[in-house]
């Protein structure tokens, strides 16, 4: 006889756990030339899981790192949802500021800690073992679900993009659910309708052809490092509004009726900032923190890199200096538009006696979402059953490009469900997950196949 | 018989070279902690050095890297000549841009490519080998020469100024002898008259506790490296005049007289230009290159450094960011104050959200000599009938903190006879010196201490 759904998304918590920790192992860094088979690896692992399911699964190479399809049979009359995430991880540096190593997850505080636990191996897991669970039930799925995992995400999602141009018809759905981003708080579930777009951006500034003697030659020729810090700062003023002409145009502005929803959001400025660790919150003028981080594009440098950075002093007036920089974006704002604008005003400020190079790296545009689709609806009902309080509705600052084009190219609605929290340290030392949300999310998501095909 | 001092020192110059080459190998990096045993290893080579020529030597013990003091017998009637050097060097990466080890050194075109090789083993050797010339002779040394060869040169010299201090009696002497900087051009011997100060800082901004994502986070707080660059940009200005109050109190201007005679000096800005490899020469407006080089301050970034440096990017806003920057100085500005102002400004325009943390290095002021003394006439014949040309009279946009303190300490003139060329690549990549130059200080240095002699 057909097993309960509960009691087996009970009892197989451990084996849920022990599946995300292999995972976890798998040092999947995109970015790193170095870890290529480490990535592949992180496929073949999500690639076996599925076949363990009984899925039809495919892994599809592309011109960088693979991806890895699957599918339920298909089920007359319910929708079709399409589950995205991604098997690729962010860099690890600083090393030495993890407490335990970045690939060997250690459980600390009902928290387990990893490189890729939150971001997104451990929520994109949840909507696997949500289908583990069903499958034991004994009971047919209520409606077909197809899986496309990526391990490009943290460097652009480029492939993929592609491969939507080309296979929207495979991938066609109704619904797009995706699990890579926060809840409002602990305790604090929330659907994300609206995401910021990004477009990144690599600055090289080259003098002269060598480093240089700064006693010898400083004063006599412009200083690449001096250059470069200038112009940065001419980008955007000190409160934070960027000074690219044209880099507004296209904004969409918050309605004043999104602002007071926004506003009534559970949410303690100062508790925040105790928590970044910061004395003061410091941004756009006219705009509150949640504004700021979730509907105003921003200009944030990512890194800096310049002559001598060893031990001790070395005088030089160094040959090259550089800046990698990122602007998250909102809706409306078109990446494209936004590097052409970069580019011009970079030029424009660019001074004689240097050279510059500007690199243009992934972008991708900002997301809004219907909030009251039916299957925004589904997925509220699914969080309320698991997590026992009605979700919230909210914006995040993060982008993930692809959900504009899942948007465009298979006119899909997309449903963000995340699991994690503000503090998992997303892109920084020290990652984790909380256990508890892993297990909530993967009971949501087995509730979410149901509510899904109710609204059918 | 007494053997002839021209023919002794053509016919020993493979011994000269030789041991040059020996001492090149010895990665004497003072700066850093990984090469302290190799820094000592240079002070015994030139310790053994004096021992193989009778000298009375002693190897000094500091609280950093020792001092190398030998001294010939006293001469009664004879002036007294102090000859300082430095057996520390630079640090030496970019690693990849060299074209031989920086430690294997290579004879190329005349030149010898080594770390050290101009900057100064090379160049202090030629006062050595000039008396092992003298020695082989027969003939007595017409002078006492005293020598002081000390390991932290390129880390501020903060020992030897102690040193200076309490020993002041032991290294009593007429003048001071250094070879540590350039002749004008290559066939154009120098007498160096004057010289920058110099004052090192190290500037941390830090914000957030860990770095944090861009996206969740961007926008809501300040970011480190944007506020570094901002304040870098506040203190000098986009011409390279400095944004300081008080920075230029006590700078003392170039007479129209020297001006003039700067002017007179035979130099050709589009062939240094090119020579450093830059499309302009760009500097405070109203001074000549020279000027510029030799006789203004100035603030010069020495190197950058904050969150992601690696391969692609990391979407991040960095926890902190930091920058190396020296500023040089010219007589009459104290570092001492010019380290306070720096502190006031930089304190004064740090904004909310960040924390800062200024740690101020190393320091010296500059110097300018008499240049109508009679160890400056010796000098000129000596440079005159070793070289066939009269040197022309020079200053150095370099640092040489202790010469300052010499002419403080001891009350003595100083000789600054630089046997090195603009292009040696001190402080960089693939650093030489030529060998036919070095042959030639040698020679000088042998005729300088008759010279010298004749003029008591």
């Amino acid at each position: 006889m057909a097993k309960d759904l509960d009691t087996i998304l009970h009892s197989r918590e451990a084996d849920f756990q022990s599946d995300l920790i292999d995972w976890l192992k798998i040092p999947s860094i995109s970015s790193d030339s170095r870890h290529t088979q480490d990535v592949h690896a992180a496929a073949d692992w999500v690639v076996e899981k599925f076949r363990s399911l009984d899925l039809e699964v495919e892994l599809i190479p592309t011109q960088g790192h693979p991806l890895v399809y699957a599918q339920t049979p298909p089920v007359p009359g319910a929708p079709v949802v399409l589950v995205y995430g991604h098997y690729d991880v962010q860099p690890v540096e600083p090393l030495d500021k993890w407490v335990t190593g970045p690939f060997e997850p250690d459980v600390r505080d009902g928290n387990i800690y990893a490189r890729g636990a939150t971001d997104d191996k451990g929520q994109v897991l949840t909507h696997i073992q949500s289908l583990a669970a069903w499958r034991e039930t004994g009971q047919p799925l209520p409606l077909q679900i197809k899986y496309l995992i990526e391990g490009e995400e943290e460097v652009g999602s480029e492939n993929l993009q592609q491969f939507l141009k080309t296979e929207s018809e495979r991938l066609a759905c109704d619904v797009v659910v995706i699990s890579d981003n926060s809840q409002l708080g602990d305790g604090k579930p929330a659907i994300t309708y609206g995401l910021r777009g990004i477009i990144a951006f690599e600055l090289h500034v080259d003098g002269p052809a060598r480093d240089l003697h700064s006693g010898s030659f400083g004063g006599a020729l412009a200083n690449p490092a001096n250059v470069l810090c200038r112009m940065m700062s001419e980008l955007i003023d000190a409160e934070g509004k960027i000074q690219i002409p044209g880099f507004y145009d296209d904004v969409r502005e918050l309605s004043d009726a999104e602002r007071a929803q926004l506003a009534k959001l559970p949410f303690d400025e100062s508790r925040f900032a105790k928590q970044v660790g910061v004395d003061a919150l410091v941004g756009e003028p006219g705009f509150t923190t949640n504004e700021r981080r979730w509907a105003r594009p921003t200009l944030d440098i990512n890194g800096l890199t310049s002559g001598h950075q060893g031990e001790g002093g070395k005088t030089i007036v160094p040959s090259t200096a550089s800046v990698k920089f990122t602007c998250r974006l909102v809706p409306d704002q078109n990446p494209d538009k936004i590097a052409e604008v970069v580019k011009e005003r970079i030029a424009a400020i660019c001074p004689p006696g240097v050279r510059h190079r500007l690199e243009v790296g992934h972008g991708g545009g900002g997301m809004l979402a219907s909030i009251d689709s039916p299957y925004m609806a589904a997925a509220q009902q699914a969080i309320q059953r698991s997590f026992g309080v009605t979700p919230f509705l909210i914006r995040e600052g993060g982008s993930i490009p692809i959900v504009a084009e899942f948007q465009e190219q298979l006119g899909a609605e997309c449903l963000l469900l995340g699991w994690g929290l503000d503090d998992d340290n997303a892109h920084s030392p020290n990652e984790k997950f909380c256990l508890a949300d892993f297990h909530r999310g993967i009971r949501a998501s087995a509730y979410l196949w149901e509510e899904l095909a109710a609204k059918s």
